[in-house]
């Protein structure tokens, strides 16, 4: 029988949990808006407890969240989410409420790394090694593999954190990152479009110049993140990108920027295929959270008939 | 008996060749002024049949090159000098070239991974999975380490020429690089400082300006690295860091900009030891290409007597 697994996507904004065995085999999913730590949790073991008893016990749960987050095993504070700006959110100790919950292994990374798992094993980046998924929506954020792991190091990615060139007389807008003003998610997030243009990023028509200076801050951060990383594709996805207009317009920015520098056919041929969406769209999160889910579970199978 | 390894750190303006068996034991060593490929590659071979000569045949050897290279083990163009501005030198087949002439497997990466290998085996990146080594001087450059293994992907990092916030008020030169002008290498790689301020860098007292415009781009490209690979530990090296002057003024400012958002003691408590000078100091890059030779001979005898 296959083993059947809890996932929880922790955003910002919403919950989304799910039950299952794998991404063709969904038994039961539930959403609810982020309020507190203490509701979000007592939510999330009520769903899962009642999924448990029609469909039998977790074995294991993933736990995909918004960050920053501790990820690193060894710490003592691994499972929880650090130094969030979000109010009542910042030291929750996410994976220890479910692991006590459930006494089940704990799969945990931030969102997007676990969508870039998900992507890596049923989606856009099948067969690579090195690649990112980036989400720009309410926040933008960056993950991905890099050497045929996601990607870890210090702590994990904040690439909606970078700086990239603002020139001040085209766009005057101050940025909205509390911590950085106009670093990347300052200036291209969803909530600093709508505060930009005085109207909701989705209510932009196509035609509206923020989507050109949107498409040209993106541009500067990926080219950043080629040179840096020089990721072999970079799935985009999130709110702002959902409709897909802002790929056509992306592409020719990046490739300017480039100039013919990074000699790759997959940029100066096909850039199509290079940034692209995420075929997940948007269950990338959560089918990442299942992922993270099934990784740990197959682990520990394979360290116990190991000892055995 | 130890094998005998050949090291070239194919540098933009020199070549650095060397024959040991380790950083401990350098038999002989040699350097030249990087004329024309073929005068260059020459002078190499000589250098190398005339230790053979003395010493004893080869085992393996390594090549740091400057780049950008072709390090895509499959590629037709493996081992090649790519798209170069450096006059004659784009498309060399350096690794082959060697390969021809000593019949012996080639360990070739980037100036920088190379030094990044020989800065985890022998210096200051020991026991670290995922950092950086940054080399500041006549260009700039980054390679590293992501999940244990050196940093490449697409092509490899080519992390000089990331774009970063630049105020044209404060610093009106455009820049020098001649794909991207004002890129981090066009704002501050040597050559850059020296056409900013009329003299070369290395004579620009301690006191003067440039160095607080130098340290303010350092730590605009640093933190970006920082947010995207999450490094354990950054190493800078390059003729413009050798004095060291620098790490000073540049930490303050990587702190101030991450406005404690990444929340890791090493940047919060320990920055001293986040941003640090390479142990290895200059000889970084030949030793790498020694690290190099020694790993693809050691990968080829683990593959030999794995088959055997």
């Amino acid at each position: 029988m296959e083993p059947l697994y809890g996932a929880v996507e922790a955003g910002g904004t919403k919950f989304v949990c799910m039950v299952g065995t794998g991404p063709e085999d969904i038994r039961e999913q539930t959403r609810f808006p982020t309020a507190s730590p203490e509701a979000a949790l007592r939510e999330t073991v009520t769903f899962f407890r009642s999924a448990e008893s029609r469909l039998g016990k977790l074995a294991a749960i993933g736990i995909a969240s918004f960050g920053p987050v501790d990820v690193r095993a060894a710490s003592s504070t691994f499972g929880f989410i650090t130094s969030t700006p979000k109010p009542g959110w910042a030291n929750v100790n996410i994976a220890g409420a479910l692991r006590t919950a459930f006494d089940v292994k704990i799969g945990f990374d931030t969102d997007v790394n676990a969508a870039a798992l998900a992507e890596w094993r049923w989606g856009a980046a099948q067969g690579l090694d090195t690649f990112l998924y980036l989400t720009i929506g309410t926040g933008i954020g960056g993950g991905g593999m890099a050497n045929g792991r996601l990607m870890h190091g210090l702590v994990h990615p904040e690439m909606g954190h970078v700086r990239i060139p603002h020139d001040f007389e085209m766009d005057p807008f101050a940025g909205t990152c509390p911590f950085h003003g106009d670093c990347l998610e300052g200036l291209a997030s969803g909530p600093a479009m709508a505060a930009r243009w005085l109207q909701p990023a989705e209510q932009l028509p196509p035609n509206h110049p923020g989507w050109t200076l949107e498409a040209r801050y993106l541009a500067l951060a990926l080219v950043n993140f080629i040179c840096t990383v020089s990721p072999e594709r970079i799935v985009m996805g999130g709110g702002v990108m959902s409709s897909g207009h802002l790929f056509p317009v992306i592409r020719p920015y990046v490739l300017e920027l480039l100039n013919n520098y990074v000699r790759a056919p997959q940029l100066l041929h096909g850039i199509d295929d290079y940034l692209v969406a995420p075929w997940l769209g948007a269950h990338a999160g959560v089918l990442g959270a299942l992922a993270l889910a099934q990784r740990v579970n197959e682990s520990s199978s394979a360290a116990h008939s190991r000892r055995s």
